[in-house]
């Protein structure tokens, strides 16, 4: 059974987002993981073949052979390394669509190619990001929450691009209740796994040593993990955060639900830089993206020269949304 | 040249403390790494040999055929698992007169088994921890600092057992700069690193992107930085967090001055639960302990079945204190 294909954005032109395309496609031309992209072909260079679509249904014919490219132009040219927020309206168009191709069923999932939000802010742009763009746009605006996933793990932080002070004064019981049961479903639908066991991390050291350090263990955390498991839901904690994610304690659990952004990723990028990959949860929509930025620094013309940009984490988004596709679709039968 | 013996504690005689210390003999006896026990030899029922010695002196001549001890007797009979504040006494005294001996340069260092603090209070103990105790026997209260260190990764947070709240609350510029000088100072001396790279952590998410995520990079974090630099010391940063642990980041620095306790443990016991070694800074003394509390839970009296606690992390803090101990020698030649 063969499903739509994934749509790939064209993220900032100027950063790497071309170049990891171009390695994407030609790692999983051959593989199920079809997408196709929503960008400008010129910065592509020729380096493989493309070919021009105009309705996603083509595209899984055009995979193993060419990029599928659904074009979109770019306002102004593009200089490798230096972003221009002229291009800003391609970059949001190509999200758009990808959205719109993907809630209309065209396309599978979204996949997003890595962006730089003060580009598109200077452009008028009013979301902090993609993730609250894409809520937006499903009409689903505060219902995204962040999964970071790799081989060794998954973390879902409770709170995401807030000071660590604001973290801990926003935190409530509710929030945590909120993510934690969106992730439990996301983990039977879209993961596969039947009996998902969250394990819910404290927010101070010790996870609090009985109150001695830090009271919102006892006032939020453990009344949240008491309302999840009246749920039904198998939620353990709250565990002392230093020790919850050593190689034995991931073994116990199918996801980590932290309290703030540096809990949940610094475990993540310390075990595994390169094939972290950023999960959006909470929409109705498929959609994942590499785990890293534009990398404006080393973004250079396309050419024939040994790829530069290192795409695992692109490549891992394609195939764990390709892979969440294939969960929803199965347990929607 | 061969220095005097380094003085392990009893610790919780009811924790894995004797089990470890058993361990650590049969596995370091022939080694450079000479130490002796403070502690009741009847705690070990013969499954190794012991000879009690009267001054550490003798511990080097000994230590290859048996287990040199210092007796301490426990006040009332020991049960695996069960401690009982009535050997508080013995627990402490060990202490006293390992960091005694280490002044008078009788040890060369201290190396102390794990206590329950709990039990310690139970008995009038008004210490937060060993750390806080070590501190003040050697006049020097207040002048701890705790790295914790694995084969792959040393961090220093600056506040340690505080709630996170506090440790927002309390970070100062003045407190990076004497945590990040002293950890300067021990790299050379104890360590001997020439020239040290200290990279500072930020304290909010992505080092809170030029303010939008929190404002201590800005007015705390970056002045400290700035301070130290001027003195000479090689210190970068503030990082974002959650990269600066990585594989490839972990070699550019000697060590990561960390803003809170999980920040740096987090990383460190996620990639090493077995091998971490406490390590106290600041003390005229060198200090070490494992990286790990007293298993009560799988405490058991010996015997000549295979040992069951895991006994690396003592033994690297042995290694580590008798290197330490070697490299401060060296260096004050």
């Amino acid at each position: 059974m063969t499903y739509p294909p994934l749509a790939l954005t064209l993220g900032d032109p100027a950063g790497i987002g071309p170049e990891l395309t171009v390695s994407a496609w030609e790692t999983l031309r051959l593989s199920e993981h079809c997408f196709f992209w929503l960008g400008d072909p010129a910065l592509l260079n020729n380096v493989i073949p493309t070919e021009i679509i105009s309705t996603p249904l083509e595209a899984r014919r055009v995979f193993p052979h060419a990029l599928p490219v659904l074009p979109l132009l770019c306002t102004v040219p593009v200089v490798p390394g230096q972003p221009n927020a002229q291009n800003a309206q391609t970059i949001i168009s190509s999200i758009q669509q990808a959205t719109q191709l993907t809630l209309s069923q065209d396309a599978s999932g979204v996949v997003t190619n890595p962006i730089a939000k003060h580009i598109l802010a200077e452009s008028g742009f009013p979301h902090p990001g993609h993730t609250e763009f894409l809520a937006e746009l499903c009409s689903a605006p505060g219902h995204e929450i962040m999964m970071l996933a790799s081989p060794e793990l998954r973390v879902v932080p409770v709170t995401i691009h807030v000071s660590l002070q604001t973290a801990i004064t926003t935190l409530t019981t509710q929030r945590i209740v909120d993510v934690a049961r969106i992730t439990h479903h996301a983990l039977i639908r879209d993961f596969g796994i039947q009996s998902p066991r969250l394990a819910i991390a404290g927010l101070n050291p010790h996870a609090g040593e009985a109150g001695l350090m830090g009271h919102e263990e006892q006032t939020i955390i453990t009344p949240a993990i008491n309302i999840l498991r009246a749920q039904g839901i198998n939620a353990q904690g709250p565990y002392p955060p230093d020790t919850m994610f050593s190689a034995t304690a991931r073994t116990r659990y199918d996801a980590a639900i932290c309290m703030y952004h540096d809990q949940g990723l610094i475990p993540l990028k310390t075990l595994d830089m390169a094939q972290g990959v950023n999960i959006t949860l909470g929409l109705p929509i498929v959609r994942t993206s590499p785990d890293h930025g534009t990398a404006f620094d080393i973004a250079r013309a396309l050419d024939h020269s040994p790829r530069a940009a290192d795409a695992r984490s692109l490549i891992a988004a394609i195939r764990t949304a390709s892979t969440m596709v294939q969960h929803r679709k199965e347990n929607a039968v």
